[in-house]
């Protein structure tokens, strides 16, 4: 192989890898943002960033929540009454293809004397105008200690 | 508008609504056939669906497992040991953006005396064979019973 036509592959190879760190970093950040409003009280962090047509799991469900609009009526009653005294965002890790982006996490967070551990998954899909919005969100309860 | 145009239209957006229909029926079918191996005792379905890069979350493990490898090793013990006599996938739902198709539904299974309710998340990818893989997998227990 030509030296030219290999530098320019690993030229191609770097970019594609850059693009993908700074995807990660972007998509970790948004969730970091809307973590630390809803750790504070504020829910439309996370209201927000979900789309029109997010689909939404999470352990106090009967079943799985479907649209923007259900989700906004489970969320909005919890306005102003979280407040944590400390969390931790564990091992994020992002899968990227294309213009999906999901994002996996484990978390620990401490709510008044409680503590609780949660496994987290987060679809996000990249939107015509370019913002990254989450499609499907699962949380649910690490290992829960079952009656 | 002219005729000749506004047809042309309709016809684009009959097109892109069947290849949806199509991708949703075909990811629906692939997850019912590795279910229905699952609850017969082959824990091979699910394993030849996952992708080498998956990420697996579930309500038995403390943190998420990475990659095949990993979730090979968590499920061959169980090969032969399920038998459901009964289950029902309930309001399976599939988003697609290009290449990646978010399948999401509720599970009811029974196997011997106890019945089960789960959330579950799976989202595939299309690779570039053509096939589509599972590169993530979320199971969570429906309303856990805490202690």
């Amino acid at each position: 192989m030509k030296p030219f036509v290999l530098i320019a592959l690993v030229a191609v190879n770097l970019s594609a890898y850059s693009q993908e760190s700074e995807i990660t970093e972007r998509i970790i950040a948004l969730e970091k943002a809307a973590l630390e409003r809803w750790m504070n009280g504020d829910v439309y962090g996370y209201l927000e960033l979900y789309a029109e047509d997010v689909t939404y799991f999470d352990p106090m469900l009967e079943k799985r929540l479907d649209g923007l609009k259900q989700l906004t009526a489970l969320y909005e009653p919890w306005q102003g009454k979280i407040k944590a005294s400390g969390y931790e965002m564990i091992a994020p890790e992002v899968q990227i293809s294309e213009k999906t982006a999901v994002l996996t996490f484990n978390l620990k967070s401490v709510v008044g004397d409680k503590s609780y551990e949660w496994n987290c998954t987060e679809v996000y899909r990249k939107e015509k105008g370019g913002e990254w919005k989450i499609i499907h969100s699962h949380w649910s309860c690490t290992k829960p200690d079952l009656k």
